[in-house]
């Protein structure tokens, strides 16, 4: 199959259709329409078989993956998602894999209103580059560099389950009985389908807030908004929202380090001032979005891990991708 | 080195500063400013190592090509360049490899004034992919759909050299004594660093013309704005235009189909409606922009290549990507 038919076939006409798209797939280049006074959010990121998925994994998980964690990119400005370019190196044209793919990506696509409107497909080792394009007001976007000393930590939803999914997948544990089949599947989906806060994102932009959202681990993400904004934290590691799930495998006793660490999570960490918190979480709560404050932004410019009073050191602070 | 340090260091401090760029690397997104009443053209292009050059190119070429081809997209569409994303995946983060592939990304970014506004860095075998946004005004953006049946085709410069480049890189001639070091370096320079063809495609946003930048061909490519513009088009091989470097090698009888099929060039085909053509001629003249008549614009639906009133007739129509 021809580059030229597998874009008229997977690429050209899927679902979504916006009227500020003027030209899609199938010329140079698109074209766009921006809407007037907005300011545009991009995010790039790449994702390699092997390193940032199994290889096991089936397309239409890749896919949804590949799209999701830069839909998690724009949630962590708190924009809204617009258009996507999808660039896809794979060894060779398989159509089945290619209409699995697309089934997971068209999902996920749907789902935001994001348009497909451009890309590129390439022969190599299998890896997904998505460009993702977000609106949104300047003056109320999530910095990492917002957040302020007594500022309240929040994370949406529950961290740590990813990483167990990887485990799992990789046949790096035993698991017990404790831990159901059901468990199991909720942490390989929480891996594979990581479900980015968007509309977290953008409830927030009401709000002062510093926000990232959570890809190389808790401490590490939180401790890129330290960075920025020139602070410290306090996270209070019997606080963090963790799953029955997580609980079970762990048989009561979380492994914090690897759940502050691995990574996957595509959950939001943000920062909130005192005096908004209670607006906030009413705001949160008539959304049917769960968050929990885990800690607080202090002087200083570390990630201090507290339990029983003491001060967890943990060597690794996140994925390294070198 | 970190991830972290790869971007503070190569990346986020580049010369070309725009104010339309109100964060660029360093948070979730970036944020960019587009310009009120503008229309965004967008482009993405993958180019893999051994696939889309060879594996011994040095890195700056490597960027060079990666910047110039996606630059060449805009060129086809007559957009001024704005902004550019980078994803980068190589085997390892070998600093000597990154200080050359950012000096011949840089040296290309500063003469465009592109912005280098994100991007990421992954390890697998090495591939850049290029999301590139420009301005345009949509009604006199040059779409392959705009061309008509007596139109004259036109391309700028000279096309072939970089198919000659690949051959000598790949050591698949013997060259002999007429085909100087000069003609050698010369189409090495062509396949290693195309001119795209901006100024040309802003200044053909006046007239009324389809275009293409030439990639896979010439023979293929003006065939994707035959069947946009649902035409057909003759080709007259003896007015292409070739170099001295071309006609040395091929001892003065070029290779047409090679130099038709081959690709790489990165040169504009356009189209010209008759009543235009001479004042799109003298534009070009002033503006030093070599431009040739190679064609006409016939109804039908296929390229004829007229050699010696004859019809050639070429098996591949241009690169196939799988």
């Amino acid at each position: 199959m021809s580059e030229f038919d597998l874009i008229n076939q997977y690429f050209k006409n899927t679902k979504v259709k916006r009227d500020d798209v003027l030209l899609g797939i199938g010329d140079d280049c698109a074209m766009l329409s921006p809407p007037p006074g907005k300011t545009l959010a991009v995010s790039t990121d790449t994702l390699i078989s092997g390193v940032h998925f199994p290889e096991t994994t089936s397309p239409d998980d890749v896919a949804y993956k590949s799209l999701a964690v830069n839909l998690s990119d724009l949630a962590a400005m708190g924009a809204e998602p617009a258009w996507v370019s999808l660039a896809i190196t794979l060894p060779d044209s398989n159509t089945d894999w290619l209409d699995a793919f697309m089934q997971g990506f068209n999902e996920l696509a749907e789902r935001f209103n994001v348009a497909l409107i451009g890309g590129d497909t390439t022969q190599g080792s299998l890896s997904i580059t998505v460009n993702i394009t977000g609106f949104i007001d300047a003056q109320s976007a999530l910095k990492r560099a917002s957040a302020k000393v007594g500022d309240a930590i929040f994370v949406t939803g529950n961290i740590g389950d990813a990483s167990i999914g990887l485990d799992i997948i990789l046949n790096k544990v035993d698991t017990h009985k404790q831990f159901t089949e059901h468990y199991k599947k909720h942490c390989i989906d929480r891996l594979n389908r990581p479900q980015p806060q968007v509309l977290a994102g953008q409830l927030l932009t009401a709000f002062s807030v510093a926000a990232i959202d959570i890809s190389d681990g808790l401490k590490a993400d939180l401790n890129h908004i330290c960075k920025a904004s020139k602070v410290g934290a306090i996270l209070n590691i019997e606080s963090l929202p963790i799953s029955e799930a997580l609980l079970a495998f762990y048989n009561n006793k979380p492994d914090w380090q690897t759940i502050l660490t691995a990574g996957d999570d595509y959950e939001l960490c943000f920062t909130c001032s005192s005096e908004q918190v209670s607006e906030m979480q009413s705001l949160m709560k008539s959304n049917n979005i769960k968050i929990t404050c885990v800690g607080e932004i202090i002087s200083g410019t570390d990630v201090e891990c507290i339990l029983d009073n003491e001060n967890l050191n943990f060597e690794q602070t996140g994925y390294n991708h070198f």
